[in-house]
């Protein structure tokens, strides 16, 4: 059986010859996720889990990015879970594992045993914005299935020691973000805002939160997406070819 | 007796020739407390209060942004507030007044009597930087006569219907901002990250929260304070001089 079926293509991530399995019509990973792979804090030996990990891009690009790392990715569709072991196969990389679960409902074995939780969750609550017709995309862009409160939760209860919880969101839930942090005893460390172009509002944020950190935030430059070309920028390309932080 | 003293400077606004008088060897408003008074949601007929008037700067440049206005500078030193008052009086205007006292202790009367509470207030905690020997500047920098969390909560107080708290705070910050509005039941709604220039990380940020206001924060443009080659950008000269936003 092939590997990469008749509805699926196989893309090109740039970087270490990796790459992804993708169906042709369904969800399909953006430049979000790509983003979130560069900003988390990752050292050596981190034991790192991802929370709804889809295609599974984001553990494909984070092994990349330090040694000796264990890496989790969650995900509630079987047929994505299918999928992304599929391209773990191709990609013949061993120390990355796709766990096909409810991220509310992972047991007690999974409470404290990670040094970082990631997250590119679904952005729009229920009542807003028009739900897509194809199951898989509405799950991955709607809070469906799980909500920002209970992903913050649930990166609470995994997190070993002082480790980390990273997400991107819609800059619009920022407050949100920062108060169910709060909430959990999570101190939001580092943000960046993610601009379209210097004439626009920030449309997406990133976040990096640390159990029983101290207060104190470290607010990042501005990542400009377009130049006033319309094309993308330097630090934009830089990050997509797998170098730059 | 003259209304400028020896050991004071009368400086220009570039704004309906509007001028402050500043000590020369004491606290003097910076690009701050300019920002804050362009960014604050200003309505024809508001009344608006600032919490830590300083030198009076915020109430002078409001006034001009909006028909009808009542601004009450608030001001904890008596020096401060009897100088506050001169520039009133040098400027003709009657619309403006400073009351001398601690926010803290603001009576029963102040509450819910404000459409907006402005505020830029002391940046540091007691137990960071260096705290200056001169005692007014002592006060403006550091939390000694109130801090974050007492702002936040006197905002609230003073709050009339679904009015606005706006603040010009450290960007590090923010996350104590977010939070403390949060317990108060403000809504942050309007947020600007200010980076002194696209390389760096952003060292101030502007926030409008809003009393009752649903979820969902716009995040400005980001506000870039120098070019490349290290002078002032278009932008923040247009704010500079009163106009633009």
């Amino acid at each position: 059986m092939d590997i990469v079926r008749d509805d699926e293509t196989l893309d090109d991530l740039n970087l270490n010859e990796l790459k992804v399995i993708q169906k042709k019509k369904s969800f399909r990973f953006a430049i979000d996720a790509v983003l979130l792979a560069h900003f988390a804090t990752i050292k050596n030996k981190d034991k790192i889990i991802d929370l709804g990990t889809g295609t599974g891009v984001i553990p494909l690009i984070m092994q990349t990015r330090a040694e000796d790392l264990k890496i989790t990715g969650i995900e509630i569709q079987s047929q994505m879970a299918e999928m992304a072991r599929r391209t773990l196969t191709f990609n013949k990389l061993n120390n990355i594992e796709i766990v096909e679960s409810d991220l509310n409902l992972l047991d007690t074995s999974f409470n404290q045993q990670y040094n970082l939780v990631v997250s590119n969750p679904p952005y729009f609550p229920l009542n807003e914005g028009r739900i897509s017709p194809l199951r898989e995309v509405a799950i991955a862009r709607h809070e469906i299935k799980c909500n920002l409160q209970q992903i913050v939760k649930t990166a609470k209860r995994l997190i070993k020691g002082k480790g980390r919880f990273a997400l991107i969101h819609r800059a619009e839930r920022l407050g949100e973000i920062i108060n169910e942090c709060y909430k959990v005893g999570l101190e939001p460390k580092r943000v960046q805002a993610i601009y379209p172009n210097l004439k626009s509002e920030a449309n997406l944020v990133l976040v990096e939160a640390l159990k029983d950190g101290g207060s104190g935030i470290k607010f990042l430059k501005p990542l400009i997406v377009y130049d006033e070309k319309g094309n993308y920028t330097k630090e934009l390309l830089e990050i997509y070819n797998g170098g730059g932080r």
